[in-house]
């Protein structure tokens, strides 16, 4: 097992990355406190799985379940209502913890419940998917969708621990293990080229589930992701760097209702318009370019936008960007591998006529 | 005007008492970044008396405003999700403004609206009841209401300033004025007897609306607020003494489903209770009770729990109440006239017999 720690004074905790650490009851003892009530919320796809392990590492405690449905659109005021209700119909009290067993959708949703029932309650992030496992479960934002808008009702509000389980990995479908593959990408293009280089040698081996690759891909992921939310933990301002492919990649989500497309697919189109915007504006080479996307391509994510989805579209969308200041939409742009920045002076009119050439092309 | 700072480091922020605040652009403009967004979220009995006045004063900002329906019902996740709405349709970015114009049903909601919308936005307080100027405008208590109990969900999140125009008691209904009372009192009989002392004195001056007496009582009451809020943010030890009244009281307002009884009414009774309860213990004397009984009915606030409650309502009530710990019911009482502990180690059997008492002489 490794064990990274998030240093963030009287909110530190510790993530664990490893195999078989789901049932270990030593890893949640360790941070729930004696004789107190604990919630595990997952979903119907994750629960016939994992469920029965992690409720009997659980035995000793005073446990119960909740099953919401799988996917990104049940990340809402509805699902959250539905875990409120729960805690006060069981008398939780404010010393219980939630335990989030699941993807991003079923962390985002659990933290921002622990973040609000009685204005804070333990957390415990026990990510199955390789994009949770990288990207959603680190760094304390929680968050809800409303229709009008992704993650936009939310809480930076720091779990206790994290226990990533590698082996949970072994039943992800693919195009999810692709989609976290887009967050990984995100971490070499925005700040360590090096681990960039190592990508481009390592997504097969990662893609065929190799033990090793997928722990030094979690790892390093995790580093620096722990990195950024250390120096700017409420988004003031580096954090924002983490946004690459997500402005765009947003849109896209709530353009489709957030449904058919994953999370980690519409950052990946995002990322890629992100860095051919970078190019048009002369701030990455051609060749640059042309690794980003080949990296993409070999993650087996996709690459345009969905059919249907128009310049005007995207404009509309992102103007509810939480990056957006006085009516400015800010981008994360790319001034080389490994480097990127939050950008307000690129040239709008460039950006329309590149989200028409792109929505024009299918 | 005097000016209370409330030093919680990065979050400090000054409370402003006197007349004709409301106007005063200036006050405004220090807490509000320039060329950003501001919502005004009041209801609908504030909003004919001191709305026009405040829009004013905010003429050079791009200004909206929301009014909600007056009363403790509608401290919901409707309510909140109407803001989330009307922030969301009109494109408020993270740098907006969210101001609470009104008493403290607007404050608690309009505030986990800013603490939540992205994560996080500006909140400005401009309280209009007694009860929101000594009590919930200051400290950061930020809740909504569930079916299943009071100020279930919510956060801790401090204003940027909060602006108490007395004049605005002007208008109050008597009934709100000795609502705010309840809680003045409590700052005396918690932590600082001298204040007590000088209640027993003031109260007809009080609710004469006599000037002086009114901004003393509230400056000292957000001094008390202030010191324990400082002491404890978040509510890990003394800042539970602040509590005082409402586990009865929370039980009471959940008993009528948030309806008839004002929170400072319901708060009033379980002060009574409390005291009563704690001179049953033998902690404090039949003579400091009387005191306390003749101070409250001065106030001229409600003496006994509501006709059809019962002994088990107030037992299955309060095991829902936020200082609950392993199903103990743990209970503010008073060790004299001017400190109060939190308590474990009462009689369980002597507090029912206490509450069938009190349930059936009505």
């Amino acid at each position: 097992m490794r064990t990274l720690n998030v240093e963030l004074g009287d909110r530190a905790y510790p993530i664990y990355i490893g195999e078989q650490l789901l049932e270990q009851t030593e890893l949640y003892r360790r941070h729930i406190p004696q004789g107190t009530k604990v919630l595990i919320v997952t979903n119907e796809t994750v629960a016939p799985l994992y469920l029965a392990a992690v409720a009997k590492a659980l035995n000793g405690f005073d446990c119960m379940t909740l099953q919401l449905p799988d996917g990104e659109k049940y990340k809402s005021l509805d699902s959250l209502n539905r875990i409120y209700s729960m805690l006060l119909e069981n008398n939780f009290d404010r010393q219980c913890t939630l335990i989030a067993l699941g993807g991003g959708v079923i962390g985002d949703i659990t933290g921002f419940a622990a973040a609000s029932y009685q204005r804070g309650v333990n957390f415990i992030q026990v990510p199955t998917t390789l994009l949770a496992q990288v990207d959603s479960s680190v760094g304390g934002k929680t968050a809800i969708n409303h229709p009008l808008g992704k993650n936009m009702i939310g809480a930076f509000y720091q779990p206790k621990c994290v226990i990533s389980d590698t082996l949970t990995l072994n039943t992800l479908p693919p195009r999810e293990l692709s989609a976290g593959l887009a967050e990984i990408i995100k971490y070499g293009l925005i700040r360590d080229s090096e681990f960039f280089d190592w990508l481009e040698n390592h997504v097969s081996p990662i893609l065929q589930l190799d033990s090793n690759s997928l722990s030094d891909a979690i790892e390093r992921s995790c580093r620096n992701k722990a990195d950024i939310v250390i120096a700017d933990e409420r988004e003031q301002g580096v954090r924002a760097l983490l946004n690459l492919g997500h402005t765009f990649g947003h849109a896209i989500e709530t353009f489709l209702a957030y449904e058919k497309w994953l999370h980690g697919e519409a950052v990946a189109v995002g990322t890629r318009m992100a860095s051919e915007f970078s190019e048009i504006c002369g701030w990455i080479s051609r060749e640059e370019l042309q690794r980003i996307n080949t990296l993409l391509t070999s993650a087996a994510l996709p690459d345009k936008p969905p059919p249907g989805m128009q310049a005007d579209d995207f404009m509309r969308l992102m103007a509810k960007d939480k990056k957006v200041q006085n009516d400015q939409i800010r981008l994360v742009l790319l001034k080389k591998i490994g480097h990127a920045e939050v950008c307000n002076d690129y040239d709008r009119d460039l950006l329309y006529r590149y989200l028409s050439r792109i929505t024009a092309s299918h």
